[in-house]
C-alpha cells in the first residue's frame, strides 16, 4: 500500500455512501443496496467500488440513469425469467435480478434471469457471492461499454467488436474461502488499462494493439474505434479465439437472450451494441446434485491440494481463486478500505456538491 | 490438405465404426451412438473422432471401460440430476446425460447433469450441440487426465494440478451457423502438444513450461509430472489465472458437484483427481427467456456485425466460433472425411483384429 492512500471504516463509507446517494434522489432502501455493493467491492478489490460513486451520481443527476425504475420480470418457465431493468441504477436491477434467480433456484435446483435496460452494475463477483450463503453456486456476467473495447482475434480487425464483458462465478466451500473468479474476457479488465493511462506508465506487450495491428506498450497509442484490446489469450496462436469466443458468449447471455438486441437496429455499428446495460445472472443449488456438507469437504480438499503443489523460488503462496481477495477482505474489515487521496478528494467533493458532512 | 490423406464417406465410416465396437462387445444401440458422435466430430474437426477408435477398443477389451454399464439417475430436484456412469463408454453416458439435462430443460427452462464414473467423451461440443435441435442453449464440460496437465499460472509451481479440462457451449443461430465454443482451459489441448510431439516439431513458446519453469520450444522437454501446459492466458501478467479459474470451475462442475472427488483419498497428489471420468452438461430453453425467432434473427445479426468488420490485410474472413467448423463440415459431408494415412493403417489393423471387413 502506498503511503497516498487512507483507510477508512467500511461502516462509515457504506453510511456515507448511502446517505448520498439519497441525496441525488435514490430511495433509501435501493441506496442502501448499491452502498453495500459498492463497499463489499471496496473490501476485496481495488477498483469497481466507491472511486466511481461521485461518476454514478453524475449520471443519476443527469438522467441517464432513472432514480426509481419500474423493474418488471418476464417469466415462462420455472426456472428462467427475462427482466427489464428500465434504466435503474445497476447494483439495484442486478440486485433484485440475483435475489429472483436465487428464488427460483431453491424450488427447481437452477434459476437464470437475463437482464435488459440496466446500466454499469460494478463487479460482477458481488452478485455471483449472493449464492454463497444459501449454498449455492453463482454467477454473473455482463456486456459493457466498447468505449475500452476488445478486439477481434488475431489481428484480424482493429475494430472494436466487443466490450471486455466480464463472468463471475461463486462456490462455496468449507473452511477454505469460497471459490470466487471473477474475470474479463479481454487480457486485462478495462480499469488496469484505464491505471495505467492516468498514471503515464507502460503496459505489457500483448494487452492491446494499434490501428494497425501491431502491439503496442504505450497505452495513448489506442486511439477510440481504432485499435483495442486484445482478447484473453491475445494472439490466435496463443488461444485468443478462446477469449473472443467467451467474449461473445457473454453477450449472447446478457444482450441477445435478455432481448435487448433485437432493440438495436441491423444497419447499426457493432459499437452501437455496446451498452453496459445487459446482465445474466444465474445459480445453481448444490444440494439438489449432493449433501452439501460432502461437497464443502471436497472443495477445501481440492483447494488444499492446489495450495500445497511445491512453489518455485521467489513465490510465496498459490492461490485459487478468490483465495487473495478473502485474505484482503480480512485485512480491509480489521483495518479500513485504503482509499487513494484522489478517491478521498473525489469524495470530499460529492459531500459538498450534495449537501451531507465528510466524514470519513 | 496434405496428400498423406484420403477421404472416406462418413455414412461408411458410422457403419464401419459401429461394427467394429459391437465387435468388442458393446451393444447395437450404444455403438450405434458412439459412432454418430465420434464420425459428427471427424466432419468438423481433425482431432477427437475415429482416429481414436482404436484406442477405445483396447480400453473395452482390457475391461477398464465397462461394456454394458448400469448408469444410474439421482434427482433431488426438476432442474437437476447426478448420475453415475458405472465406468461405461464416455460417448454413452454422455449422450443418456445430454438428453436427461434437455428433457428436464423442457420442462422448466434449464437443465444441469453433473456426472461421475464415465470415461472420455471425446468432444465437448458434440454433446453442447444436441441442444440445438430444440432451440436451447447447451453446455458440455469435462474433467481430463493430467499426464498432459496444465499448470499453476505464473510459474508458480511446476507440478501440474489440474488436466486441459475443456468446456463447450453451443447457441442456435437463423440463417448463420451455430455459436459454438469448444476450448480447453489450456492454451492449447493436449491433441496439439501431442501432435508436435509425435512430428517431432517445435511449438511457440507460451505453450509450456519445464520442469525449472522456463519456457519451452522443444516438446520432449516436458517430463511427465514435472513441468507442463500453461492455462489459457499464459503468465499471470496476460491473464493466466483466469485460464487455471476455468479449469479448476470445470473441476469443481464435473469433479465436486457429482460426487466424484468425495471418494478420492485426501492425502492423494492431485494428479490421482485427474480422472477424465467426470463430466458437467446443462441447457437452457430459449424460449422461456424470449420468443425463439427473435433471438436467432439477434444471433444472425451479431454475426453478421463482427463478420463485416474490416479485416487486416492478409486476413480472408472474421470468424464467430462454430463458423469455420460448419464450413469444414459442409465440405466433409460433400466430399468425405480426410482420414491420415496412419488413422487408416490403424483401422485396418482394428477392422483384422476384430473380423471385419475395411470397406472405406
Amino acid at each position: 500500500m502506498t503511503t497516498d492512500r487512507t483507510r477508512v471504516d467500511a461502516g462509515k463509507l457504506t453510511d456515507f455512501t448511502t446517505k448520498a446517494l439519497q441525496k441525488v434522489g435514490i430511495p433509501e432502501e435501493d441506496a442502501q443496496i448499491t452502498a453495500r455493493i459498492l463497499v463489499a467491492t471496496d473490501l476485496r478489490i481495488d477498483t469497481h467500488g466507491t472511486a466511481n460513486l461521485a461518476g454514478y451520481a453524475k449520471g443519476i443527476k443527469e438522467g441517464r440513469i432513472n432514480r426509481k425504475p419500474n423493474v418488471k420480470i418476464f417469466s415462462q418457465a420455472p426456472s428462467t425469467a427475462t427482466m427489464d431493468g428500465d434504466q435503474g441504477l445497476g447494483f439495484v436491477v442486478g440486485h433484485h435480478a440475483m435475489v429472483e434467480a436465487i428464488h427460483r433456484t431453491e424450488k427447481t435446483g437452477a434459476g437464470f434471469i437475463a437482464v435488459r435496460n440496466s446500466n454499469h452494475f460494478g463487479a460482477a463477483a458481488c452478485y455471483a457471492m449472493m449464492a454463497l450463503e444459501h449454498d449455492m453456486i453463482g454467477i454473473a456476467m455482463t456486456n459493457t461499454s466498447t468505449t475500452m473495447g476488445m478486439m477481434v482475434p488475431g489481428s484480424a480487425s482493429t475494430k472494436p467488436a466487443l466490450g471486455t464483458n466480464p463472468l463471475a462465478v461463486a462456490v462455496p466451500a468449507g473452511k477454505k474461502p469460497p471459490f470466487v473468479l471473477d474475470m474479463a474476457t479481454t487480457v486485462v479488465a478495462a480499469g488496469k488499462f484505464g491505471l495505467a493511462l492516468r498514471e503515464g506508465k507502460s503496459i505489457p506487450e500483448g494487452w492491446a494493439i494499434d490501428k494497425e495491428g501491431k502491439p503496442i506498450t504505450d497505452p495513448t497509442k489506442r486511439v477510440h474505434g481504432e485499435g483495442g484490446m486484445l482478447p484473453l489469450g491475445g494472439t490466435p496462436k496463443l488461444g485468443g479465439y478462446k477469449g473472443f469466443g467467451l467474449g461473445v458468449l457473454v453477450e449472447i447471455l446478457c444482450g441477445v437472450l435478455s432481448g435487448s438486441f433485437a432493440s438495436i437496429p441491423k444497419e447499426s455499428p457493432p459499437e452501437a451494441r455496446g451498452k453496459a446495460g445487459d446482465h445474466f445472472f444465474g445459480a445453481l443449488r448444490i444440494g439438489s446434485f449432493l449433501p452439501v456438507e460432502n461437497f464443502k469437504k471436497s472443495m477445501d480438499e481440492m483447494i488444499e491440494a492446489i495450495e500445497a503443489l511445491p512453489t518455485l523460488p521467489g513465490v510465496k503462496k498459490i492461490y485459487v481463486a478468490g483465495g487473495y481477495e478473502a485474505e484482503v477482505e480480512k485485512d480491509r474489515k480489521a483495518n479500513g478500505i485504503p482509499l487513494h487521496s484522489k478517491v478521498i478528494e473525489e469524495l470530499q467533493a460529492l459531500a459538498k456538491e450534495v449537501g451531507i458532512e465528510y466524514d470519513l
